[in-house]
């Protein structure tokens, strides 16, 4: 069950002036299942994104990209579920051309003014035609106050659909942003697509927008993923429709960039950490302090080699201070020069270990205490730099091979 | 279960001239059960090793890389279960030491002619008092002929013993090698501590002897861990009794130093797949096979992306021809310039994907028929260069889980 996550309210979840969408059922993998959503923007939107560096990114990755680099202003974003049309080669490439095709004849644009996403089971054929025939009703159905059910309709191995919505003034005018994510594969969340859609009503300049997306991922969705190592279909997208009151912010109004970063930011957050408390299995949620470090680089290193190492995470599931394992993981997380005997690890307020191993004060009562609870600090104090850096992660169950054993059945 | 792996036939395990053994149970951890052994050698006898790079590296193989450089002739081998001395500081230093001086005042030799090894649990302090008070009895109950026993003797979580023994013929003189090793960590093996002992009557020069543990090491222990990280106790000890009739193998004895080198890496082969078939939970024996890389080092990125992604293993685990995981894991094993469209992958003999994509050949039947097997070799052929690499894995269970969030209980 997801840690210490609530499902969104719909009454709570903000509309974005300029944003509208429509979902319809597709019949893509599953019947009587909303698989195809559609998120229709305003004349003078300004869409920026990160995208997988995975080398066998899926179609649709290729497309959007490809689209984006037209740049004649993107109408629409279409996003099915049920298939990753990843792995599918020149056929695929067809398919995710042939759905922007699709819906830019139902919404008179060009096509290269769709963005097309995907997420699924991988190497299997699109269902072109099941998607080509479920546009009109998806675009029959757009409404603007809809995105309780858009995060549903995006949803995979998801148990909890992730929105949230954040107001800030900045300059006097009250902006909304409303974002949307799914995602919860784990282990290596790297493997496990994750999608994000944030919007805002503010009017932000391309070079900024782009710079802010980017920004926001690595604090966030690249918090939970290793070294821009990506899934092929994984892809954060920050949309500015520009219809608030607000006067375009660009590199120049650098104090409203970064209210507007900073409520971004939050909001990508707030959204990747979702996906970790419904991480596949997931019963602890566990955040990862590097501190005192010397860069980010091997900050990241260490974090990761904790994050990802299957003997720490199961020792967190059984709610077992099995601390060697994290001492282990430090020891090969293959940073040079690093004096072991230097460093301190603490969980929550616990210091467990210095001087190169157990600490005097450490007694395993205090260690299963916090091991009791479903949040988690494994905070690393290095004491060799000023560097810090947070990271996110889950424990690893049954679950988790249970879902991951029987993912296509 | 143990994938395809036939516990050892004392009978076949042949003893090795100049090594003897003996085993005490000294309730290290548990009550009742083997957890001492003292491998003895005889005078003349060069022992070389390769070590865990893990900078958390554990006492026993601090204290034993010291005593291999003060080169006065090793004369014994300690080696305990049930706590890893690891992550346990300046106290665990002095621990190991008093280990070496316990056993060298028993043999009247110098502490620096022992060699310490420990595996089990991690940041507990070594009960060394418990391990003084079982030295005599392994010393009293030293034979010969007791390889069987202490393989057994050295297990931790691991299901089956690990031993074997080979014969060949140099220059007309049949030499004998009989090797034991332990672990069964399988989804991350750096972390699982391996031990392996392989022991042989040959005379062996000392930088020839340290060149084939290297050797035998990379070939084997090292295609079931990741890039030279390892567990914090990892050790592959070569031994060279020089009791046969064999003159001297050195530098210069090429012919015969091939023929000894290929039955030493082909012992440890044996013992490091035993470990995988032996993998924790596991329940298929994985072969990947890396073909037409330009370099190792891409083939092992490649390999080891595929091997350790617990979405591909848990896959394998299901028997379900999920395999548009395997080229997500390809494509994220960051290697340069990968063209993915270049390249193909078969399962077993089944060609899977090629073009980017799945193969217009492939039939989803005949990747069901291969997942069922117990034995399966993925093979991916880059088609970018000339070199090959193999590794080997196991799948991921829901035992794998169990295991470990039960390891210390």
């Amino acid at each position: 069950m997801p840690v210490n996550l609530h499902p969104p309210v719909a009454a709570l979840l903000l509309p974005v002036s300029g944003v509208s969408m429509g979902i319809a059922q597709a019949n893509i993998k599953r019947e009587n299942r909303n698989d195809l959503l559609v998120i229709q923007l305003c004349d003078g939107t300004r869409v920026a994104g990160v995208f997988t560096k995975n080398r066998f990114c899926a179609a649709p990755v290729i497309v959007a990209r490809e689209h984006l680099a037209v740049d004649n202003g993107i109408r629409a974003l279409v996003i099915n579920t049920g298939n990753a049309n990843a792995g599918t080669g020149e056929q695929g490439l067809q398919d995710a051309r042939a759905t922007c095709d699709a819906l830019a004849g139902l919404l008179g644009c060009e096509a290269t003014q769709i963005l097309p996403f995907s997420t699924g089971v991988i190497m299997e054929a699109l269902p072109v035609a099941k998607i080509a025939a479920g546009l009109p009703a998806a675009v029959a159905n757009t409404v603007p106050d809809n995105w309780f059910d858009a995060a549903h309709a995006i949803m995979t191995t998801d148990i909890v659909a992730k929105a949230i919505s954040k107001q800030v003034v900045v300059d006097g005018v009250t902006v909304t942003i409303t974002g949307i994510a799914k995602g919860s594969g784990m282990i290596h969340p790297n493997m496990a697509t994750m999608l994000g859609y944030i919007a805002t009503d503010a009017a932000i300049a391309q070079p900024l927008l782009q710079q802010m997306v980017t920004t926001a991922a690595n604090t966030s969705f690249n918090c939970i993923t290793v070294d821009g190592d990506t899934s092929t279909n994984d892809a954060l997208m920050l949309i500015a429709t520009g219809q608030s009151a607000l006067p375009e912010v660009n590199l120049v109004s650098a104090s409203a960039a970064r209210v507007l970063q900073d409520a971004i930011t939050g909001v990508a957050i707030y959204l990747a950490q979702a996906i970790v408390r419904d991480g596949e299995g997931a019963t602890k949620f566990i955040t990862v302090k590097l501190e005192g470090g010397r860069d980010e680089a091997e900050c990241k290193k260490i974090g990761y080699a904790i994050a990802h190492s299957p003997l720490v995470k199961t020792a967190f599931f059984a709610s077992d201070p099995n601390l060697g394992r994290i001492l282990a993981a430090i020891g090969y997380a293959d940073v040079e020069d690093l004096d072991v005997s230097a460093l301190q690890l603490y969980l929550d307020d616990v210091l467990v270990a210095e001087k190169g191993g157990r600490a005097a004060s450490y007694q395993e009562a205090d260690g299963q205490r916090v091991m009791q609870q479903s949040d988690i600090t494994i905070r690393v104090v290095l004491n060799r730099g000023l560097v810090n850096q947070t990271l996110w992660t889950c424990d690893f169950s049954y679950d988790y091979v249970k879902i991951n054993a029987s993912y296509r059945s």
